[in-house]
C-alpha cells in the first residue's frame, strides 16, 4: 500500500502514463491453480473504457489487455490458469493524438494534481495528466478481474447512487439495471432523470459529482485483519486511492453520527445457520472484520476538474491567467469510477482473505 | 499497515487489551536527535484519558506513559533525545476490578466485535472487550506525541464539529475553545447545547454518534506517495482504523457530490511567495499530494454500542438473549476520539514527511 | 524485514537498550489457540542467558519474561492460548551496575558499532553498546519459541560445529549431546578439547570466532515465496542480522562453488511416500523453496570484538588511542549465538509457513 | 522483499517466465530528475546476455530493454529524466524456438526447482524452467542499472574470484581487466587457465561452480536500517535471491570463524577527514551500517544443473528414470552471475540511501 503497489498478500503494482506508450499492472501473490479467461478480463475492461456512451471522454481506446505471464495452458483442457507467478499485464496508449501541450505544460490546471507533482517532483509529464491521469484506473479494473478469481463466492457490484444533488430510489434499487444503462445505476428511473441532467451539464461546459454504492455479497465473518489492517481501513484506502474520489463511508457511515446507540447497534438473532443480524447499519464490518452480512461501502467522487468554463490559474513561473482545459472529458468521472470502485474491492477482498486463511487457515469463519 | 503495525518510514506497532496488565506501543523509524519531553507526552495521554468529565467513562486510569527504550540523555543539557532506535512505550491498565465477565462471556455484543472476533479467531478475550476495546487507541496518543517532533513545523487540532444531529456553527469556530470545554468544541455556544443534550442522552441509557474535523496546518506543498500511498488514502486508512468509525472525507468530501466543477475546483492566483488556492476545497490534497493549504479531514464516529438500554442479541452458543451493558461507558465516543485524530493525523505526516525527503532530498516543495 | 520488524504475516518487532530499564518483543500476526507454556519460553531463554558456564559473559541477568498480551486462559483447561492478536513480551534489565563509561562514550570500539551508529545517528546510547548489544537476541529467541508452536511438525535444532579453526568430527555428530555441554556441541569429544582451547584464549585477554549449523526437520516440500522472498534468501537475512554474524550457506555452501553438476545437483528416486533425494548437497531448498529435506544452514561469527589486549582506535574527536574493553565479555559469542540462530530459522519458517497456506490453501506440498 | 517485489523505498517487481512473450521490471520510488541514458542501461543487459562467449549459453536473445513509463522529456536537453512515477522496462524474448518440452515436462530435473514448484503451486510453466530461470535475472540487471543513477558517488563492481576450485591471486587484481575477458575475471592470468578449464569441463557434459566477489566504493559511513534492515542482512537476501547462489559473506567472512578478536577487529586511526581503519577485515560494515570503507561480498554460485550427464529422476507420477538436459546452458552460471550480483548490491545501496536520507535528513555520515 505503498507508491504504486497495493495490497499484502494478494497485491499488485500499476505503472504507466496517459500519452505513455502503454499501462499495466503486476499482480503477485495470485493463488496457483485458478482458471483466467482473458474474454473475462477484457469485459471488465470494457465497462470501464472511454467512448462508451456520449456521458464519458471520448478518447478512443481499445484498452486491449494482454497478459505477458503467470499462466500456463492447462494440459488437460487447454484453457489457462494462474501459475501462483506474478500476472503482468499490459494495455497500449493507442489514442494519443499529437496535440498541441503548451497550454498544459505552461498552466497549472485547477483541481488537478499538476501544481502538486510539480511541487514534489520537480518534473512532470504534462501530456494528459501524466501518471495523474485516471488512465491509471484500467489497470485497476485488470487487477480486480484477477481477485474475484480469487473468491469465487464473493459477488461485488456497484452503482452509482447520487449525480449532482440529485440520488436514487432505493425502492427502485435493482442490480440487473446496473449494466442496461450508461450511468452504471440500479435505479432505471433516476438513470433517465440524470441523463438529461448530464445532456445540460455538458452544454454549460461543466461537470458534475456523484455517489458510489459498492456492495459485496457473499462475504463469510471473519475476515479482515485488525488493528492498522481492519478491512475497513482498507477499503478506505482502496476507494480513496481513486482519482477524484474525497469521501469514503461504510454502512450508515456519517448518517451513523446524527443516531443513537439504540438506532445504530444491529441487533441479532439465532438462525437455523448460526446467528444473524436484522439490520446492516455495520455495512457487514463490526471491529474491522466482516460478519456476514453484505459489506456495504459509499464513495463520493468530485466533479471532473477539466471543464470548458474558463478558470482563473497560475503558469509555472507564478504569473495570473485562465485556461479553458479543452479535450475529451468525462462530464461526471463517477461514472467511470464505477467499474473501478469494484474492482478495488474485489483486490482488498482477496488479499484479505489470503491473510486469514494465511493466519488462521480456515477460508471463513469457526461457525456453529 | 498491515495487523497491529501503522506507517512505513514512521511506523509504529500497538499491543495489549483492555484487561490485561498493560497496553503500548513500539515507535519504529523515528528521526534520531529530537527533544523529548515525557511532560509533553503525559499531557495529550491526558487528554484523552477516561473520567475527565461527566461525559466520558468513569473508568479510573492513570494513563502515565512509561518509556522503555530508544531515548537518551543529551550530554549537554541532560534532557532526553531520540536516538533513531524503536521508541518503547507502555501503559499499565490499573482499573482492571474484577468483576463478573459471564455476561459478556457468553453473549455477543451488538455492534461490537465480539462476534466476529469470535468467528474469526475461535477465541476472544472478553474482558472489556479484549483488543477491540478503545483503550488500545492511548497507543495511538502516544505515538502521535512522538510524530510530532518529527514535523515541528505543522499543527494539528481537531474539534468535534457535530454532536448527534446538532453540528456547529462555523462563524463561532476558535481553535482555543478546544481544550476550555470538555467536548473539545471549538464552538464554545455550541459546547454547552450539547452538554445539556448528552446529559439527557446518558440519563435514557443511550448514545450519540458524533464528527471530529481534524486540521493540519504548516504542511508544505509536496507531502503524498502516489498512487496507493496518496496522503488522502492513508488519512482515510488511519482514521477508518479508529474505533467506531465509519466514514472519512477529506475538504468538501460528500458534499463534492453535489457541486459542478466550477464550483469545487479550486482556483489559482499568483502570490508572492508562489501560487496560492482561493478557496480549499480540497482540503489541501490534489492528486494525492499536499498543496500548502490546510489538509482538512472529517471522520463519522458512531454512537457507543454498550449501553444501558436492553437489545436483542444471542448466546455464543446461538439462542436468542438480551443483553444490558452495564458499567462505566462514554454516552459519545467521540468526543475522546478527538486527540486519538490528532494522533492519527500526525502519524500519517510524519511518515509521509519522511518518506517524501527519502526519495526527493528535499523536506518540501521544490519552490518558486 | 524492515528496521526492527522482522517477517511478513508471522512477524515480530524488538525494542530496547543494553541498559536501559528493559528490552522486549511484540509477536504479531500468530495464529490463533495455540496452547502457550510460559515455562516453554522461559526454558528458550535461559539456554541463552549470560552465565550459564564460564565460557559466557558473567553478567547477572535472570532474563525472566513477562507475556503482557496476546494470550487467554482456556475456559476449559485454565491453560494459555494465543489469541491471534499481538504478543507483547518483556524482559528487565537488572544486571545494570552503575560504572564509569567514560571511557566507551570518548572512544570508538574496533569492531563494534560504535563508530557507524555515531555517523549514521549522531548520538548513540554507549552504555554497554545501547542497542547494538548482543543482549537484543533475548527477543529474538522469545519470538522463536512462540514460532516453535506455529510449526509443531518441524523441529529446530543448531550446533556449534566450529570455534576458532577446530572444527567438529561430524562422525560423532548426536544432536543429544547439544544440551549436555556449555558449547552447545553436538559432538561431545570435540566440546572437550575446545573447552580447555577457550580457556587459553580467554587467560590471554582474547576472543575467537564460531560456526553454527542449524537444521530444521520436518518441513514440507513447497514452502518459500520466490523470487525475492526465497527461503534461502530469508534465512540468509535472518542469520545476517544476528549480531557479530558474516557469513551463511545453505547446503553444500561455499563448497558448492568447488563441485561439478554432476556432484553436487542431487539425484532423486521414486519412493513409496513419492520421489526422494540421494543426497542433500541444496540443504533442503530448491529455487528458493523446501524439497522436504532438512533444511541445513550455517553461519559464521566473527570473534569477540570486546578484548582485554589493547587496540588502536580513535577518540570521538578524532584523536589517535588505545582502548582495553573491560567487563563481562564471552570469549566466543559464537555460544550463546546457538539459540539465537534456532529461533531466527523458526521465526523464517512460521512466516514462510503461513504464507504458504495463505496463498495455496494448503499446509503443504500437492503430494502424489 | 517478498515475493517478486525487492527493496523498501527504492523498490522493483519483476514478472515472466523464461518462454513467455516477454519479461520485465517495475522499478518504483526513484527519485525525479535523474538523467537517463537507455543506451547505458542497454549496456548493463549487453554483458548478462546469452552468447557473449563460448562460456555461456547460446540461447539467442537481444535482451533489448524498452522503457515504457517514469521517464520524460527534459525541455531544455530533450534528454530523459526520471519523473519520480514508476519505470516500466520491457524485455521480449525472442529465442523461443518451438520443441518438444515433454522431456522436461513430464520428469523432474536434479538441482533444479522442477519438484518444488511443483510441489508448492500444483502447476508449473515447465518451458526452460518456466518463473524459476536465471532469465528472470536480467529484470534485475536493468533495476540495477537505475539504481546506479541514485547513488552516482558510488562505484560498483564485481570479479569472478573462483571458478570450480581454482582462485584468483589477488595480486594481480586490477579492475580493469573485468570487461577485457569473457569470465569477468579481475586476474588476467587466472581467467586464462579457467578458459581451458571450463572448455574441459564443457566438452565432458559437465559445469562447475564459482565464487563472485562485489565491491562498493565511496559508501559513505551510515548506510544502513538496524536491526532486521541491516545493510548486511540486505545483502545477503540480495545475493541469496539469485538463482543458484548458496552462499554469501561480507568481508572476512567465513574466515573470521578462525580469527581472534586480535586479529579480526579493525583497528581506527585518527586521518584529516576524520578516523580511518587500518584493514577492513568488516567488509564496510559493522553493526548493519557501512563504515565508509569498501563494502565487500561474496557470493558461491553453484554448478548449473543442467547437464548432458545423464542423471538419476523421477517421473511426475514418481517412477525412477534418467533425464540429460540438454539444450543451450553455461558450463558456469557465475559467469554471468557476475553483472546480476553487481546490480543487486546497487539496488540494495540505493534502497539503504533512500531510507537513510528518509530519517536523518542527511545523504551520509554526521562527519567530523
Amino acid at each position: 500500500m505503498s507508491h504504486n503497489t497495493f495490497g499484502h498478500l494478494f497485491r499488485f503494482t500499476t505503472w504507466g502514463e496517459s500519452h505513455g506508450p502503454a499501462i499495466g499492472v503486476v499482480v503477485d501473490g495470485c493463488p496457483p491453480n485458478l482458471d483466467v479467461d482473458p474474454a473475462q478480463i477484457q469485459r471488465q475492461l470494457d465497462r470501464r473504457k472511454p467512448g462508451q456512451s456520449r456521458f464519458t471522454t471520448q478518447r478512443r481506446e481499445d484498452d486491449e489487455v494482454k497478459i505477458l505471464s503467470g499462466v500456463f495452458e492447462d494440459d488437460r483442457t487447454g484453457g489457462l490458469k494462474t501459475t501462483g507467478t506474478p500476472i503482468s499485464m499490459l494495455i497500449d496508449n493507442k489514442d494519443q493524438r499529437s496535440k498541441d501541450y503548451s497550454d498544459i505544460r505552461d498552466k497549472y490546471r485547477p483541481g488537478h494534481a499538476d501544481y502538486t507533482y510539480h511541487q514534489k517532483y520537480g518534473i512532470r509529464d504534462y501530456r494528459g495528466g501524466g501518471r495523474t491521469s485516471a488512465r491509471e484506473t484500467a489497470s485497476r479494473v485488470a487487477a480486480g478481474a484477477i481477485a474475484r478469481l480469487v473468491i469465487p463466492g464473493v459477488t461485488v457490484r456497484a452503482s452509482l447512487v447520487q449525480v449532482g444533488p440529485h440520488k436514487i430510489d432505493y425502492a427502485n434499487f435493482d442490480w440487473d439495471q446496473v449494466d442496461r444503462n450508461p450511468l452504471f445505476c440500479a435505479d432505471a428511473r433516476a438513470s433517465e432523470g440524470w441523463a438529461s441532467y448530464l445532456d445540460d451539464i455538458r452544454k454549460q461546459g461543466n461537470s458534475v459529482g456523484a455517489v458510489i454504492e459498492v456492495v459485496a455479497e457473499g462475504v463469510p465473518a471473519g475476515w479482515g485483519a485488525p488493528i492498522y489492517g481492519k478491512l475497513s481501513a482498507e477499503l478506505a484506502s482502496a476507494m480513496m486511492s481513486i482519482n477524484a474520489v474525497k469521501g469514503v463511508e461504510i454502512g450508515a457511515g456519517f448518517d451513523a453520527a446524527a443516531l443513537t446507540g439504540a438506532d445504530n447497534a444491529d441487533e441479532m438473532r439465532a438462525g437455523n445457520q448460526g446467528p444473524y443480524f436484522k439490520s446492516n447499519k455495520a455495512g457487514g464490518i463490526l471491529g474491522g472484520v466482516s460478519n456476514g452480512d453484505p459489506v456495504v461501502v459509499r464513495l463520493a467522487v468530485k466533479p471532473t476538474s477539466s471543464i470548458l468554463t474558463p478558470r482563473e490559474t497560475v503558469t509555472t513561473d507564478n504569473r495570473d491567467t485562465e485556461i479553458v482545459t479543452k479535450g475529451r472529458h468525462d462530464p461526471c468521472v463517477g461514472i467511470r469510477a464505477v467499474p473501478v470502485a469494484e474492482a478495488m474491492m474485489a483486490c482488498v477482498l482477496a488479499d484479505q482473505f489470503l491473510r486469514h486463511r494465511g493466519q488462521t487457515g480456515r477460508e471463513g469463519p469457526v461457525g456453529f
